[in-house]
Formats: structure tokens, sequence, C-alpha cells
């Protein structure tokens, strides 16, 4: 691990995308979702992507610039069309549209086509919930991701299909959740095999459709499938990762058989000044709060944490003593800038990487 | 258990709730909910509650007749107070309103309070995917029913808080996934004790929130709590717990630390044709179908099923050879007949009563 200044990191990161054709207000977009992703600990959704996406760009899966194009739009709802931009600059663009159109219907829901790897949906339920809106994240992904098996099942044919909410608190920090359909995603699985560590219980099945706890198993060939989430409630798993399908897919006319390189973002916004019958909504959630965190811990527990506590905890601590990174991340990140003909800044530590 | 006709047993439902000053429309509605749910096997949401409603209406907990008051409304979503009509009149309602809005703005949210039990969710469900609508459903109950812990805790907090949603299909049966984001009903857990059966893994804590497999632990004195579901994943079944909290209650202006006798029911209705951009909705669902259902099955499968499979094929069954009730059930619902001065119809299998 390495540990490195947030400032240091984002100018960084601002000069790759900049050096990439990423305009300034993409860049910055793309720059906060990622490092704040590390900072929270989610190294898979942050600076880990910064060398990939470079990458993609070079070879034109990620196209900076790319205007956006509305497909479909009522007064309640929106499909647009991101061109391959950024997922992170999709997700904000639509996020922001959907509650424009919630500040006057009370509710909106809108989803991308033609979006690229989006990264942490709770950072944009989060920034919904700083806004005043609760909202509702689905997001799907191609034939490519589809690892997962429906409920009673052995061939892949759903991805890890994430679901996200948000609602508006008076205290720090917001309500925030975000989490896999899938049991476990595909990386853990890569970084038991390669630990040489056996899987729990309900996450794969062999290629013969078998419950194992041996993630070579996963790999093989021929390769087997990874279960929904649930346990022997899988079939629940199942059924919430075809609803993110229908909202991050299929209602955007998205044929889930055919490929597409990036991923299906659905997002409702509801604004709790047009729903609420007494305009208390924010005391409601406060009470709410006090009402679960007051509840004894059950045992082998500390106290109970609400969604987003653990996430914003990690980031509190990034923000006094700076970011961890593990060390390739780093060293992928100095290759690419240099490689860009980027100069590290002065304050980076060097020798660490 | 006995097997009796569908139509006999509508007669006589619709003559209890008739006796009880329900209107024709209201309880033609509960009777078709109630038959339907007994048909598909949901017995804890069918005829098992025809003499508990009775009775609730004559402690005045239900009130037949009591007409809705609209306390929030925008082009988008509103929120109606029933007066504590019955759920089931309360939730058809609500989804009528809130389909009609999402006629002309893509996408609508509505919110009930004062509303009694509702049963069954995936009947909603369905009826809005038979209208050509998607939707989903969400409902929470008063303090009463806080039988669920949220994750890391060892006291109620939260109720077995249901879930729902809906897709128009064009082949038969629409796709309905409708579940408890806790581990069990408490119904279950019931069954089990009474039969002398230890509880699965991951289903129970004691009140002291040490797990168990030992249903007395849960009744105690002291209560114990039933946990979220999702195994080692919990804290994705306690975060949809509070989702469902949100959009069944805290959105609705409903204090969660407030007692409330019935279901606070929310519900988000689109409307595809407006969200669209291609107008092949039905299409893509009929693809996402085939290639779900064409996955090769499991160890201990004989086939991958949607949600709303099984439901269906139970009803298809009743539909050809009668409705199969256990017989404290129809027991039950004969005392309530008779209580009322209602004749058993003359088809009635009076003997196996």
């Amino acid at each position: 691990m390495v540990m490195l200044p947030k400032d240091m990191l984002e100018t960084l990161v601002n000069g790759i995308f900049r050096a990439c054709q990423a305009s300034p207000e993409e860049s910055a977009c793309v720059t906060d979702h990622l490092v704040l992703s590390s900072m929270m600990g989610m190294h898979s959704h942050g600076l880990m992507r910064v060398a990939e996406y470079a990458q993609l760009i070079g070879q034109g899966k990620i196209v900076p610039g790319a205007a956006p194009t509305v497909l479909a739009d009522a007064p309640g709802c929106t499909v647009v069309d991101y061109g391959w931009n950024f997922g992170q600059v999709a997700a904000m663009d639509l996020m922001r549209r959907v509650m424009d159109k919630a500040r006057n219907t009370g509710v909106a829901y809108g989803a991308s086509r033609r979006s690229a790897h989006c990264g942490r949906l709770g950072h944009y339920a989060e920034f919904a919930a700083r806004e005043g809106f609760v909202s509702l994240i689905f997001c799907n992904s191609g034939r490519h991701g589809h690892f997962v098996a429906p409920w009673g099942g052995r061939q892949g044919r759903l991805a890890t299909n994430p679901i996200a909410f948000g609602m508006p608190t008076r205290q720090e920090p917001p309500v925030v959740a975000d989490f896999s359909t899938a049991a476990c995603p595909e990386g853990r699985i890569r970084v038991q095999r390669d630990q040489g560590q056996m899987l729990p219980d309900g996450v794969i099945l062999t290629a013969e459709g078998r419950p194992s706890n041996d993630p070579h198993e996963f790999y093989g060939p021929p390769r087997g499938v990874i279960l929904p989430f649930g346990g022997v409630n899988g079939h629940r798993g199942f059924a919430l990762s075809l609803l993110v399908e229908l909202m991050g897919g299929l209602l955007a006319g998205q044929d889930m058989t055919q490929e597409s390189p990036g991923n299906g973002i659905g997002v409702l916004a509801i604004n709790p000044a047009l729903v609420q019958a007494n305009d208390q909504f924010l005391d409601i959630i406060e009470t709410m709060r006090d009402y679960i965190k007051n509840t004894e811990p059950a045992m082998g527990f500390d106290e109970v944490l609400l969604p987003g506590e653990p996430e914003h905890r990690r980031l509190q601590s990034a923000l006094a003593q700076g970011v961890e990174l593990p060390e390739p991340i780093w060293q992928a990140m100095t290759v690419c800038a240099s490689e860009l003909g980027i100069a590290l800044p002065a304050e980076c530590p060097a020798g660490q990487a």
C-alpha cells in the first residue's frame, strides 16, 4: 500500500484525462468519482480504472466529448444516448435531467443508452440525496458480463447487476445503499483463487451445475457461474437482478442477448417536497435514523450502521490521513501518465511508485 | 384439506363482506383478491383472512365505504388517505390513480395512509402488467409488526416489508415477483415450532442476539428477532427493508416509531409506451424470457422458472380442479357465515366442513 495526498492524486488524474481529450468538466467529473471511490476503499470502482479508461479512450471505446442525444422524452421520463461518453458523465447528466423533471412532477425516470462503465452507483445516489431527492439506481452490463445464473440454472444470463438508493437527511451522512444482486463480484473470486483460498457456500456452481467452494471450478474451463445473492432465498436475488435488467436495460430498449460494451443506467428520482403530505420528511427520516441506530447490537457487532456509514467513515479517515492505494494501482497510474508525457506532480512520492 | 368450487367460494365470501356493509364493488375487489391468493397456494394472504376481516370490521378497524381523501397531488405523484378501508380496495384504487398519471408523465408514484391489511402485493403488480404497465410495490407495517432486526442488531425495528414488481408480456403469464425482505415470515416460524422442527441457519437470533435454530427461542419470553434475508449478505436484505420503509411509509409522512394498524403501500407505475425509444418493449421482454428460460438447469432443478410462474401454475391447476383449502380455514369461514346469518350455498360440501 502507498499513502498519497488527495490533491496530488486529483491533479494527476485530471492531467491524464485532459491529455486524453476529455473536457475540463468531463475530466473533473470522472476524477472526482474515481478519487472518492478509492478514498471509500472501493478500489474496483476507483483509481484502478484510470489506466483502463485511458486505454479504452485510445481504442475509441470511451468517447470524451460525445454529445447526448435524447431518444425519448415525456414530462416524467427520458431515454438518452450518450454516444459512449464516460459512464460517470452520462450518469451525472442523467441524474440531473431526472431531478429537473421530478422538481415539477414529483417523480421521474431516466435511462441511458451507449454509456461506458459508470463506476460506483452510490456516488449518484449521494449526489441526489444532497440535492434533496430520494433516488433509486439500476445498472446492467452487456452479455460479456453475464457471469450470473438465474435461480435454478447453470449458465450465465445476468451480470452482477447492482442496485442503489439514497435518501436525503438532516445529519451527515445521507443514507446511501449500493450493492450487487449477485452473491459475489467476479473480481473477489479471482482474488480468492490467486490466494489459494476457498469460497463460502452459496457463491458459485460448477459448469455442470454442482455447488462448489473451489474458485478454480468457476474459471474452468468449462466456466461455472456465480449464484444470485440470498443463499437459500437466492430466487429473490434472481428476481432483483431481473428488476435491475428491466430498469437499467429493457425499458430503455436494450435487448439483453445483444452485446453492449458499457453499462445501462436506469435512474428514478423523487422530490419529497411534492410527495409529502405534511412537509416533515426530514424529521421523519431523522426519527428513523435514531430508531434504527439505537438498536442493541447482536453478538459479534459493536453497533448498528445505516447503509452508507462504513463508506463515509473510510472517507473521513482518508480526508484526514491521505488516500491509501494498493501499489499495483499506483504503478499503473504512473506508467499511464508517463506514456501520455505527463510529469508526475512535484509532491509525488516517486520513490514509493 | 378440502377441495371447493371457485364459484361457490366467491358467492360465500361476497355474501360475508356484503353482510359486513361492504359495497358490491368493495366486496368483489376483496373477494377476488382472497380467492385468487388461495388458488395460488398463498393461504396466509388468502381466505384465511375472511373471518379476520369480518371481525376487524365489527371492531371498526376496517371501515368499508370510507372515501379516499387526497393529501398530496402533483402531475406524477399522490398520497391518499383511505380512512381504514380494506387494504385491497386502497391498493387497487392507488394503482389506478398512479397508472392514470403515468399515462401522461411516463412514470408516477403514489402512497397510502390509513389503509388496512393489503394482502398479496403480486396481485396489484399483475393487474398493472395486464394493463401494460411496469410497476414496483412496497408495503410496510406498523410498529406491532417490527419482528425484524436491522443487520447487526438484536431488537425488532422493521416488519417483514415485502417488495413486488411486475412487467407486461406478450405471452402468459406476466413476470410478477413478490417477496419478503425478511429471512422468513413470522407465521412459518410458528408452524415450525408447533411441528417441533428446527429452523435453518440465518433465520432468527435469540433475545440476547445469538444465532439459533430453535423456534422457541424466537418466541421466548424474552422474544428474539427475525434476520433480514440474504444470509451472509443480510446487510443487503436490511437495506432493501429500509427502501420498503421509505417508499411504503416515510415518503407518505408516516413516522415508523408510531403505531399504525394497517399496511402502508407505495406504488410506482411506468408506462413503457412513453419511455421506450423504439416501441419494441414487448419483443425485448419476450427475448429476455426465452434467454432466461432456455438456461440449462442446475443440479436439483428441472427447469428455470421466471418470477410468477409457480403461482400461475398453481392457479391453472386450481381452475381445473377446484380450490384446495386447509380445513381450519374453511371451518372459520363457515362459522363466520353462520354468525352473520348467511346460509351456505347449496353446492357447499357441508359434510366436509
